[in-house]
């Protein structure tokens, strides 16, 4: 039986990162860039160019809070940050299923626009392809982007460097050391269960809207704060695959507090229905950031100003002697989170 | 009835124009980069760097001479080149179906591993989904590229100035005057009839292979000669499109000779059952070039000494006086070549 692709395989978890060092980087390895695709972090820097790309598969197109065109840009102009980029450029390709309404087009389109000039990017060059009926569901987008290096962080790491050494000048995975404080910017699971909730499949009806927003501005403060040293959205596998790449490529544990990570109660209702863990569902307006202790505080207040990390908590802390994510409780006991294998809602993003 | 997308939308000819004109420029316009998203040209250029997307959506995903691995590269490579850019790097993004064969994975990604080394670029940052089986055709890559200025551009134009004004540095659809030569590097049609006949669903079986080849090495050469003032890829749409965009936007006519344009006999007769133009049909390893007279020679015997430009031909010039693609036939007469409303072979690339 030749082996296959499964949902898996795309989800953002243990299996995704598998496929991901098994067939890709045994193919393109390449470690001369500034930030190199070996690094598999959220954007590669190459020629001092801040390079990402994503495509877009939701479904439905459109749900609470957002559709596939905000998806789109917030998606990219936030993995270009993530590294400490400053999103310049994006460019557009759609790809759509003959027959789809001019209008949904129209819509989707509109929803580009306005989350471009939230995040004030640009699409620059785009591509249109359009196949037949079931060739795709609706529409696939894509999006890639450029940036620069931000200009807040050369700052960011001379304030860094008062506390402790850092031999890199981006913000990568592999960057913690024990005791960097792990600050989360908002409330989790939002963004995957207002899509499931808009599928209608499992009779799950809630108020929850997703959280799909531009958090450019928002990385943009904290750096002139300075003190951070890795950064990264809680995408495609959440909040525990987060954890669990930057325990891996740091060489680092993580404790968390159960009771620190801000949950909506319809969040918290529909993972109950679902049997799912919020700390495994995908969002899409959400920064964790890891910080010296001695800035955590600072950056915590100042996320606290922004819009969009209004709700921002400091939830654990990197440490040594293990290599686990594992959660103090609520009830008071400690366990170790399990790595998510992938995404428990597909097709989110 | 609300209007709904047809095939034509994205078949690069009059209809996709209209689309993108509609709902892309009204939407995103924007002039304040060196080339703008508004130039429709074949890659945008922003603070000096180079950008370009391309889905690809091409069925089936292997055909004679290539497969969507090697289409993808050489698209984005070669859309690079067209403008006066050096491909530098590339984003890889993978939407597969569950249930794919994971060997059909490995041998698409060796194809774009051989055409990134052909090309000498590399793949620098990815993204993997995988939707529902029905959710997409087997697997949709879209290729997005960054490029430098190539270093040989301002050689090119200042041999261009020897000979006439010309108020850009980059090589675009709007450069064309008229006296300014036409040269073509190679066969046309290859590319649609190898695809098509690898769908089998017309009895049609040639022998025919695709043209898809990076053109980056052979840009590089004819730049070091200089004297150009436009290059573009023949893609979708084909010739005809392709001269049509300089006519439209360098205000001028353009006349070709039929007996100069390089087409197969296979091509030809495969054309002749299908009752489609060659001149329409959608290539991927070719360019064609606007070369001040002066220089046209030395171009083409430039060209004609590389691997990929081997057949290169002048194949007429840009006149004044009417605004039209006029071609002397090879009996003698003269006709208005149409101006396509879509590839007519659908979803070759």
């Amino acid at each position: 039986m030749p082996k296959k692709i499964t949902i898996l395989h795309g989800a953002g978890g243990s299996e995704s990162q598998e496929l991901i060092k098994e067939v890709i980087l045994g193919r393109f390895s390449y470690k001369k860039f500034d930030v190199p695709l070996d690094a598999l972090d959220d954007a590669s820097v190459v020629n001092g160019i801040v390079f990402k790309t994503d495509s877009h598969a939701v479904y439905p197109l459109f749900f609470p809070g957002g559709d596939i065109g905000r998806l789109a840009v917030c998606g990219t102009v936030n993995d270009i940050s993530m590294v400490g980029g400053k999103p310049l450029a994006l460019s557009l390709a759609i790809v759509m299923e003959e027959g789809l309404d001019y209008s949904v087009l129209e819509k989707v389109l509109d929803s580009v626009k306005i989350a471009c000039d939230e995040a004030d990017v640009k699409i620059v060059t785009g591509d249109t392809k359009v196949v037949e009926h079931g060739g795709v569901k609706e529409m696939i987008l894509n999006t890639s982007g450029i940036g620069i290096r931000s200009p807040y962080l050369d700052h960011n790491f001379e304030i860094v460097e008062k506390f402790r050494n850092i031999n890199t000048r981006w913000l990568l995975d592999s960057n913690l050391q024990p005791g960097d404080k792990i600050i989360l910017s908002g409330y989790i699971g939002d963004h995957g269960i207002a899509v499931m909730s808009a599928r209608r499949q499992y009779g799950l009806s809630s108020d929850i809207v997703s959280d799909v927003q531009p958090l450019n501005h928002m990385v943009e403060k904290v750096l002139k704060v300075g003190g951070i040293v890795a950064m990264k959205d809680p995408t495609r596998g959440g909040l525990s695959n987060l954890l669990y790449e930057w325990c891996e490529k740091s060489g680092v544990g993580i404790e968390i507090e159960e009771s620190k990570i801000p949950l909506r109660e319809g969040v918290k209702a529909a993972c109950e229905i679902l049997g799912i863990s919020p700390l495994e569902i995908g969002n899409e307006g959400k920064a964790v950031l890891a910080v010296v202790p001695e800035m955590a505080e600072k950056v915590l207040s100042t996320l606290r100003e922004t819009k969009e990390g209004a709700y921002s908590q400091i939830i654990g802390e990197a440490v040594s002697g293990h290599d686990k994510v594992v959660m103090k409780t609520i009830v008071g006991g400690r366990r170790i989170v399990p790595r998510p294998r992938g995404d428990p809602i597909p097709r989110i993003c």
